[in-house]
């Protein structure tokens, strides 16, 4: 069963932004067990529009619409699909009067060109209509036709909630399917490679894709059969031989990111963690706080990027900052321990360095970065020398700092999982 | 004069690599002037390879074409081209020379198929011949047609020697080229498209694209002509036209992000930031030291996810806490004092807030945040109702933070630019 997407977007001619929604469908749909056999990207409101559509509708079984949905003037999509499958359009008016109540929700003004965001073509069916996304089906002949918004967040949504479920079902026959996303950090994507490739027996029947995804590794599984347990079985046995082959850079063996794994060992462990942030800015606090209940084990955190700041919330000795200098062993393990005694924590961990591009010297050179970690028996401190740019550094400083914190309490007397 | 881009390589369909070699080539495309009309994503090898370029050829005035050059056995876009166009093949016999001798410096043995790679169409110039590379091209007709590698490095490199230099020249008569980005904040894309509309004639040969960058909407202005000078002219008339219509919801007139802007002011004025945050973790404090220099004028933040560091770090009476709540105007407001003096900083900034998906009651529900910005002479508080899941919460946050602090500084007595 073969499919097909047409991406509008005069951004995409003009490389103003990456392309992400057919990357992400194409990725999804082959993990299902669904080709797509062509991508076309067009600009707003492209006259092409109706004869690329046309191609689509006679060589595939369905085709996926991004984009052009919106109320300006050069979102012309709806009308122009309506014009090539020969379907009037009709306001949708539980639609519409959604629109004008989220719209009074925030406080925004209803304006008459809202009103073409509620038209669709005859029989269209509104996908997920409890949210706030557009979008719609409607099934044309043969062929499954499915319109989305291009803003990525948005065209998710409805991919998974509307368009993922109703192509697998159609795609049912071929029989059952088992996957798992792995997050791997510590390896080089070929190290990662090899380390699958000599699982030779247990990878048989798993096919496996790799994603670099800066920092981490994914590895995509799956397994396809006539039986659900049996496929499952086989993938928990390949994760497991896994996990053996490659310890602790396997982050968990369902896909949470390092951020939730390091705050679900600490509320197993019933303990509590605060952060001293230098060179990140704020980037740890912000990934730990973008897992929901973090406040049950994140007391909070601080962003010292002046001496002084050091010196009054963190305690750090005037004389380790100006004998071994902010950026240093010394100072990495002062700001540990002081942030771990002002929010009255268990575990403090504090980074201090050089992000860039500017503030590098011969001997502290930029991504230059020292880390410590308090625990109740004591601190450690950690070197790194990262490459890159700010940007680089910064990530590179918070997924180690978090990484080595998941390590720790990995091997930590309190875990018991 | 337009042209199309046919990209093949099975990688692209199933979501495995980002695309990049259309994205580049669309930029500097679009910088030169010129226009692409259609880019279409295949499958190595795929049986649509044929009728795709048969359509380019009917439609399109250059046509590029990437991938499937290798010497493997899905490498196969030559021969369907040569099938497509009509023409012999033929071993191009100082190609294949220069790749035995490569491949012998390299170490490496010469294989069969390696003189696959030497095929190549009658009437083909091979691009850039001195570079290990390989690619060429093909004036067909009317039409240029231009056989790069898929590899990134390798196409750019092609691309900037032998596609580019080709096409400019084409279309030399075309003229010149200016062009702007302009970043908004505060009003949605439709109202900024009547913005833009409402300025009639100073929208004069000017090509607008508006594209809805959560939070913000950014526009792309065009103009094309023959003499530089006037064509800036017409856009800085135009940019100050929309200054003049739009006020502060244009963030700057150089498209640098909200962030930087609040920087620039701060630098000016010679003043210090200190912020504190609740819902938002760090996200605000994260944005603004992701600019180089920001050490100059942030002091430091907090995030103070407890009441109790509420009171130890930043002061926040316990009555306050007690009476009105840790999410009400009083607590931002103290909040803001607080880190302002922590940090011994000009100006505080502070939010509190619901990011959810718990923690929201009938009276507080999910998405409710105050704000307090502290300056020399007082402290204000901000309430805001937002939408959406706890990401879209944090982000709309830090957003309205960061912006509000920019409009502040705009009308401060401190602010001479």
């Amino acid at each position: 069963m073969q499919g097909e997407i047409i991406l509008t977007g005069t951004e995409l001619m003009t490389g103003q932004v990456a392309e992400v929604n057919a990357r992400y469908a194409g990725r999804r749909l082959h993990e299902s067990g669904l080709s797509l056999q062509c991508i076309t990207m067009l600009g707003d409101g492209a006259p092409l529009f109706g004869e690329v559509l046309h191609r689509a509708l006679g060589r595939s079984r369905f085709v996926i619409i991004t984009g052009g949905l919106g109320p300006t003037d050069d979102d012309m999509t709806v009308a122009q699909a309506a014009d090539v499958l020969n379907l009037r359009l009709v306001q949708d008016e539980a639609m519409l009067a959604r629109m004008r109540r989220r719209l009074e929700e925030r406080g925004f003004a209803w304006e008459p060109q809202y009103g073409k965001m509620a038209l669709m073509p005859v029989g269209a069916t509104i996908l997920d209509a409890g949210r706030s996304a557009c979008g719609f089906s409607l099934k044309y002949q043969d062929v499954w036709l499915f319109f989305l918004p291009g803003v990525p967040r948005e065209m998710r949504q409805l991919f998974e909630s509307g368009v993922l479920p109703v192509l697998t079902a159609m795609a049912g026959k071929t029989g059952h399917l088992a996957q798992r996303t792995l997050k791997l950090f510590g390896k080089m994507e070929v190290e990662v490679q090899q380390a699958v490739h000599a699982l030779g027996k247990d990878l048989e029947g798993i096919e496996v894709g790799f994603y670099p995804n800066f920092p981490e590794v994914h590895l995509t599984l799956t397994a396809r059969g006539p039986e659900q347990a049996s496929l499952e079985e086989k993938l928990d046995q390949f994760v497991a031989a896994l996990s053996r082959e490659v310890g602790e850079v396997l982050l968990g063996t369902d896909g949470a990111p390092l951020e939730e794994l390091v705050g679900r060992h600490l509320r197993r462990q019933g303990q509590t963690l605060a952060v001293a942030e230098s060179c990140t800015g704020g980037l740890i606090c912000h990934r730990l706080t973008d897992i929901s209940g973090s406040s049950d084990y994140f007391q909070g955190g601080v962003v010292t990027y002046s001496n002084q700041a050091k010196m009054d919330l963190l305690g750090v000795a005037a004389a380790t900052l100006e004998q071994q200098g902010a950026v240093s062993p010394e100072t990495a393990a002062a700001m540990a321990l002081g942030v771990q005694k002002l929010f009255h924590a268990d575990y403090g961990l504090a980074v201090t360095g050089i992000a860039g591009p500017t503030g590098g010297t011969p001997s502290k050179p930029v991504g230059l970065v020292f880390m410590g970690l308090a625990d109740p028996n004591g601190v450690e401190s950690r070197r790194h020398q990262f490459p890159g740019d700010r940007d680089m550094v910064k990530t590179l400083t918070a997924e180690n700092a978090l990484d080595w914190l998941r390590r720790k309490l990995l091997t930590s007397p309190g875990n018991s999982g």
